[in-house]
């Protein structure tokens, strides 16, 4: 399964701003771009704290797109994730709504409450690890129900964690005319962080689009 | 005075790692730009927690910029400048050598030992501000000595507190092909933080350099 990290930040590498407030970062070209890579993908990925901030609700926003998928006998929209170690999605949250199946991936840590809750919502739950969701085993499951592609919309704890299991397979990163600034702002790759054998990257395009710069890499 | 701001960044936005040991981000051809910027400049500063972390000596490398310089009657390598609000750069700092002369920029918070040390060391004391330095009028005190052009070379909360007093014309950041991570490892622009009014700017020019990209924005 191809795992393509998708985000959009700042000249300074924020994904908003300390109060985790969505700041417009991109714009209408990117957004574009950014629904037709939804569009090509099988599921697409957040992590709880994305959930918990932004309430999104990771559909496709162009009905041809969703015209095209529904041609090709696929769901009109991708399928969502969420990356929630302890089960943390509320049960309002729009990514869990009648619009598109929704996978959680929550750890064994999970109060038994929390999954029930989301699987009376619907949600389909995917137990993987202690403490945390073991996101290797979880995404090997992904990809058992058959998905090709996923996309991962951020936040930064979540991004930081492909990395560091090694597997992101390409980031796209809009890179905004702005500054944000701040030191407890959310980055593009949070978490612990490395301190030593960094991920490397390989630089396969640049382009402009908006007024900003969209890059794309491929992981080595 | 042209305030030039010059960084390299991880592609997730960090300038090292959260152990704030020095990362290899960019590659020779970014070096050898930013030594012609250097050389181009009259004064090229970093913060004090860049003196404390990096022990940056500031000086131009190749020795052609160097004659070249001394050819148009100008000193064989730009001035040095320190914002060091507490006076806390270490008299055996390599900015503090002899090969420039080197101002640092004090608050009346700076003990007066410390004042006298750097003072001892060579160095040319600027104090503006009560606990902080206060850049404006620091800077402008550089002005009327007749700089042209300051080099900003970080780190992360001396460029915040530039774009905070809206004294950056011009932003220049290599964007280098590897993930740093880490929500406390140092970013491009990291202080408080803006939560509204985010600093607009204008995308000059995008070029490959080394396997990265350079960034050049002007500062709206």
């Amino acid at each position: 399964m191809r795992v393509v990290v998708n985000a959009a930040m700042s000249a300074d590498g924020k994904l908003s701003s300390k109060r985790r407030e969505q700041i417009a970062i991109s714009g209408p070209d990117d957004f574009d771009r950014m629904d037709a890579l939804r569009a090509g993908s099988d599921a697409v990925m957040v992590g709880v704290g994305t959930v918990l901030a932004d309430d999104p609700h990771l559909t496709l926003d162009d009905p041809e797109r969703q015209a095209a998928r529904r041609d090709r006998d696929e769901s009109a929209h991708p399928v969502r994730v969420v990356a929630d170690s302890r089960a943390r999605t509320p049960t309002d949250a729009r990514i869990l709504d009648d619009a598109a199946t929704t996978y959680v991936l929550v750890s064994e840590s999970a109060p038994t409450e929390r999954i029930e809750a989301l699987e009376s919502s619907g949600a389909r739950l995917v137990t993987a690890g202690d403490e945390r969701v073991a996101l290797t085993d979880a995404l090997s499951t992904l990809e058992r129900e058959g998905f090709d592609q996923l996309m991962v919309e951020g936040g930064g704890e979540l991004i930081f964690s492909l990395f560091e299991a090694g597997l992101a397979d390409e980031l796209r990163v809009f890179v905004g005319p702005k500054i944000i600034g701040g030191r407890d702002a959310p980055t593009l790759a949070d978490g612990e962080g490395f301190v030593s054998e960094f991920p490397e990257l390989e630089l396969a395009d640049v382009e402009r689009i908006d007024d900003g710069v969209l890059l794309r890499y491929s992981v080595e």
